[in-house]
């Protein structure tokens, strides 16, 4: 405790002095005094419980590595180092200063109305039903906004949330938050060998039968899937589709990556099995639909009932999303509309421009001693390290989970930075993760080349 | 209950037809019969009961009411009508087309670097001390989401938290969905004279007292403040830092008009007052500072220890605001503050604007009938139209309270719209602003000409 007296001569000090005459150096010894005076207000200001103890993020972490180590090749964040289609970027530079004012400022809470007819005509035809623009798709700051509106929504304390590892980690932050509790279920290679592909992940039957009850209220699907680029078949789609069915259970379906699919594999929408309609809030983002992943754009649609729920979180954290941006992914969508039946269509062509990418960095990552699993979808490559043990040494890296230390490692050695899959994993699995590393294969060709490059030189070294 | 059988064929029914095939119509028939069918669904994936009832923010339904009846003058919400500053919206073009691809991509999740550091330029000759752009600001998305990530980030069960009303209707919402208890007090007209201003709108400093006890976690603070335009004296903040600093109080200070102040009043910031930077969290808005508020980034600024619950509820809930806007804004500041000294500095002339139409809507409404209280600051008049109560039937509005039956019906019936007060006042309070409707004058002049022509039209009828 500290007197009232002390307290106020110290911090009133503060304010009366102005910064122009006194040092930052200065400020900075007066704050650590306050400091000291502040314990028994810290113990009141202290993060409420729903957070946990509020630890940083992966991405806050490894942006920090990459500010600190300058890697010359960044292959961690999922975005691209390139442009974006030149109509994306025009249209919203063509709002901005365009003649109608009005696109600058507040437009409906729930989504432009410009965007969420696009989106009506986007996804009406691939899920064969009409989707009500107003009343069945809302507008987020970006996907991760749906998917807490998703589920903060429906979440309420004591629920049950069944989540595949490995999972974007943000899930489970935001369960947590909601007081629900995650049920976690592992996605394992049926092999090790040394052709896998993202197919070979997969989830054992039984142990997901297992995890549905009557406290369970939702189930977060992800495919196109982040980290390892599995597509889920329609067979696996049904298994989940039946088990939500029967236990009356709400699936969120994350499909931000539903256009980078490679052939021969299809993209199926769970939404559109039998009976999942009603029960399916599917996720998508403009930022990995049009390659702008800083726009902070996303979606979510469903049945009315469902979607209501969303609304009222949305009204609730961000209210409305920026409209310029809003009527420039519109515009974009009405240019897709147009030549969707042509090669051009970025929604086809995405997925042509990436496929020699990641067999390019497949190949570099065989030809260093990565074993990497082929994804068949999104723009993620996960690599087995395990051969390359040997050849680092990981003792000087502090972390607790050995592929923090490895790509951490790497990152300083061999001037690459990638992510550990260890943070997609609940702790009691994260030992599943400990032997990958996470590369993004959406970059430049150089770039990619340049990683080719040094992984040689690093091999070479060692 | 339903059988699973009957439910499988309703909802599989479906999914097999095709969108091409089938009308609307059918659609809509076969929804209903789906909802028929999934009463168990509903009460199963209802609101969570944190979130209340869900009902609809004033906002949805007026936005609505503007859209059915189209009023030949919106001045409901808070938005200019007219162009924004050229360099800021050119600033957003340049950005979107320039040759920085990465400007279109993520960045650092709790604030764009440029403009966390042109916010701290801005600020801390303003707060009197050096602010650090990396810890004691967050960038997010609009004011909107800094209240949120404020209020959600302190307040946990059981907390109480003293509003004062009017108030901006989503602080309630936020504090209650976080578990917390507002406690409300209202500003009241010293008188009810001719030629009031909102100076004459004050709080009972023992009534105010008496709301601080041992559950206080913190007090939300508006000035320049909305509707009423008070924009408080050293004096009234002094009462409520000395009651704050007392009980170990936090305080929220939203200060979103901060540039809308009129001579001779001054804006006072209550972080600089003696003993309030160590429990006071300011809130900011790109869009009220340069007449963007479709841009949706607005920013907080506090001791790292208290911005720590900010970024953790943040890095929930978005992550990360838009790239391209946060670069305009940031270059929109640099913009300013190399003109800082002059008149043209946007910070400056707003208010200069702003006042001869605030002088013109006040008169145009004491001409007409009603009795403004004139603002100080922000862009609002609340006026009293009591003395209008005889020329208007409001008996076929079936709403509860007569201000949303009188801006209902004067909306339809002289085409000018505005917003209830009630909305912004807490059940038990909500008779103190019946006999109000507030106007918003950032607006064209021949939108304000035309609210005075459509005025003593609508007076002449009657």
């Amino acid at each position: 405790m500290f007197s009232w007296g002390q307290f106020r001569r110290v911090v009133g000090t503060v304010t009366e002095v102005r910064t122009s005459v006194i040092s930052q150096l200065q400020l900075r010894k007066i704050a650590s005094d306050q400091l000291r005076y502040s314990s028994s207000m810290a113990d009141k200001f202290k993060l409420p419980s729903r957070y946990g103890t509020g630890e940083k993020s992966v991405w806050v972490e490894y942006i920090q590595l990459a500010a600190e180590y300058k890697p010359a090749v960044n292959l961690g964040q999922g975005f691209p180092d390139y442009p974006p289609p030149g109509h994306v970027t025009k249209a919203l530079a063509e709002i901005a200063t365009g003649d109608n004012p009005l696109l600058n400022q507040y437009t409906r809470g729930f989504g432009h109305p410009r965007l969420v007819q696009n989106l009506s005509k986007v996804y009406s035809p691939l899920i064969g039903r009409e989707l009500d623009p107003f009343n069945e798709i809302l507008v987020t700051s970006g996907a991760y906004e749906a998917l807490f509106s998703a589920i903060l929504g429906h979440v309420d304390t004591g629920d049950e949330v069944i989540v595949i590892e490995p999972f974007f980690d943000c899930y489970d932050y935001m369960i947590t938050s909601a007081g629900g509790v995650s049920k976690f279920i592992a996605l394992k290679p049926k092999s090790n060998s040394d052709n896998m592909t993202s197919a070979d992940w997969v989830l054992d039957e039984e142990e997901l039968t297992s995890l549905f009850n009557e406290k369970t209220k939702m189930l977060i699907l992800n495919t196109p899937h982040n980290p390892l680029g599995k597509v889920f078949t329609r067979a696996e789609l049904e298994v989940i589709a039946n088990l939500c069915k029967k236990h009356n259970v709400l699936c969120i379906s994350d499909e931000v990556y539903e256009w980078m699919v490679y052939e021969p594999q299809k993209h199926i929408r769970i939404a559109t099995l039998p009976g999942m309609w009603n029960r399916t809030i599917t996720v998508g983002s403009a930022g990995k639909t049009f390659s702008v992943t800083g726009w902070k754009i996303g979606w979510a649609y469903a049945p009315a009932n469902l979607m209501r729920n969303l609304q009222v979180v949305h009204q609730n954290c961000v209210y409305t999303c920026s409209t310029p941006i809003q009527e420039a992914v519109a515009r974009s969508f009405e240019y897709e509309l147009e030549r969707y039946n042509t090669p051009e269509c970025y929604f086809f062509s995405i997925a042509r421009e990436l496929m020699p990418k990641r067999d390019y960095l497949v190949k570099t990552l065989r030809e260093n001693g990565f074993n990497p699993t082929i994804p068949e979808g999104g723009y993620f490559v996960v690599a087995d390290w395990t051969n390359l043990a040997d050849k680092i040494d990981l003792s000087s890296e502090p972390d607790k989970y050995k592929d923090y230390k490895f790509t951490k490692k790497f990152a300083k050695e061999a001037g690459v930075l990638t992510i550990p899959p260890t943070a997609f994993y609940s702790e009691a699995h994260k030992h599943l993760g400990e032997n990958y590393a996470r590369f993004c294969f959406i970059k430049k060709d150089e770039n990619l080349q340049l990683t080719d490059k040094l992984l040689r030189e690093w091999n070479a070294k060692k």
